[in-house]
């Protein structure tokens, strides 16, 4: 889109990490009204030496949605890039992305992590918005099975680092402290939203945690948005290690019992035709939802492609402007062809 | 001075740290053709850190003198205080100033200095621009009497801050690597200059560096332009203890015999009428200069006020461009009278 054009859709995108950052690419391409609401439990790398070192919100996840949303312009992108450039070596700075000490200064001078952030997307011209889902950094904490001999014992793990990578199962996440604030301006452009997407990402540590933060859940309840769940293309080693499709949504629903879904997002080749389609089929109609296939992977890889989600989005966003009687409020792009212009 | 107008008078200010500082806060008030010349021995606090660890250009003083001539607009201030802001604590990154990391980081993402200073400029909206005064990280090493008993015996003290700070007297300075490079664009600014100011500042460490970089040097001998010394308000402890003005004139030009200078600019206050004036008058002469005595001072310190270095300088310009029968490019802020216009 250039400017002067119409925003286009309101689509908010609840996630972390290289996900999120996916799911920002495709939906860039539908509209430049793009709200990144972005998880805060980061304890690793250098958000964690950042978090740890200075009382901020590790800044890490928020750094690379501002990315995804950046604008393309040669002048942006010597920005963008250093934003994303992490300093080598092996000195006190090593490991530490430009990007994460600007979002840290910014916070340290202005007072908010929000004003940071809005800061770095003025510079960015980023057309949309990243906000923390929380204004307070938090922890995760989960229970884990399969650690100790008896397979019924369950531990406690902290931590996101931790919790992605035990070695045991995850059954159930929560936040310190419980019960978090949101950030109010995330939870308006939940209740705003035409469409409102949640994953793909690490199922326990970028995903789930935001409905279990009360206001964000209250929020996707009450919002008039389409509400679509992206499926990971593979289960990952670690926190969700031999998953199924349908498995994955066993567990956000057991995490919040009251969310509907809309859609169900899943790559056609992910989830091969058979029983695996119909339990999936069953687990997705428990939330409200109906299952949509489509090819939606990088050819060969388990990340998808943005231009491949952006299309099967635009189907599942002019299903939701239909069926809500909403007028879409500008044309698409136009790479794909869609129905609800 | 507003978008539209011509630039002013070509001002190329040499130095490094406050005393640079001070020169650009004076400038600015007269051009925003304005280019900071600046000195790269620093090897102390945040610069000489990411120096040793990142092997890069110091980039503090490079850093103030953006902020000395960044946009005073609001959404610009929130960077230059971000800039300027460092972090605190106990950590990796105490001390650190974000615009250093910021400085390091865009030269390791564009591959040089030069377009990482002019990349944080246009953030800045600096109208002037702001050049290490050699592309390639530098050294100081000084002949230090008076620290063994026998005060004829000297010794070799290397880094800028062993030879701020030393207890002896410096009697020479030298860069290392020997006969470094200029930064072109350096060579290039004082080549078109109208006015080229040298000083204030820490008179080994920041001030006489330039004239011992042989294309600097070569510059200053063949530009039309003005060249104007500005003294310090008051020797400083360390580097220049117990030194007269005069003997500032002295030492510089023991370093650079072929210097002409056109002005020596002096706080009245700093050198009360009597014979130390006559002395200054003399070793004035010898580097070709008349000594100009002006209310230079903030008020009861040893800094200089902007506003009436602004107005000294604003003289010694109207001369330079009636002497050199040029036309001014612009009117200047008109702050104070003057006779050039």
């Amino acid at each position: 889109m250039t400017d002067g054009e119409a925003p286009g859709p309101a689509i908010v995108a609840l996630g972390g990490g290289h996900g999120l950052y996916a799911t920002l690419r495709a939906a860039r391409r539908l509209s430049s009204d793009v709200t990144a609401v972005v998880t805060v439990a980061d304890d690793g790398g250098s958000s964690g030496r950042l978090r740890s070192e200075l009382g901020l919100i590790p800044p890490g996840d928020l750094r690379m949605a501002l990315a995804a949303l950046a604008s393309e312009d040669p002048d942006v992108a010597t920005w963008t890039d250093t934003l994303q450039h992490r300093f080598g070596g092996t000195g006190a700075l090593a490991g530490h992305s430009v990007g994460n000490l600007i979002i840290a200064g910014l916070t340290e001078v202005l007072g908010d992590t929000v004003s940071a952030l809005d800061e770095v997307a003025r510079i960015l011209r980023v057309r949309g918005r990243v906000l923390p889902m929380s204004p307070i950094p938090l922890a995760i904490e989960a229970d884990v099975v399969g650690l100790e001999s008896d397979p019924r014992v369950s531990r406690t793990i902290r931590g996101q680092v931790a919790v992605a990578t035990t070695p045991g199962q995850v059954r159930r996440v929560r936040l310190l402290p419980p019960d978090p604030p949101a950030t109010p301006a995330a939870v308006a452009a939940i209740e705003r939203a035409d469409l409102v997407i949640l994953g793909p990402g690490s199922w326990f540590t970028s995903v789930i945690p935001h409905v279990v933060v009360p206001e964000l859940s209250a929020a996707l309840e009450q919002t008039a948005a389409r509400k679509a769940l992206i499926l990971n293309l593979a289960a990952e080693p670690g926190e969700t290690a031999g998953f199924s499709a349908e498995r994955h949504l066993h567990v956000l629903a057991q995490h919040a019992p009251d969310l509907r879904v809309d859609d169900v997002l899943v790559d056609s080749m992910s989830v091969p035709a058979g029983s695996e389609r119909d339990h999936l089929c069953r687990a997705a109609a428990r939330l409200g939802a109906v299952v949509g296939y489509a090819d939606v992977a990088r050819n060969g890889t388990a990340t998808h492609h943005p231009g491949k989600l952006a299309a099967a989005l635009d189907q599942i966003l002019s299903t939701a402007l239909l069926r809500g009687n909403r007028e879409p409020q500008a044309s698409h792009t136009g790479r794909e062809p869609t129905s609800w212009q």
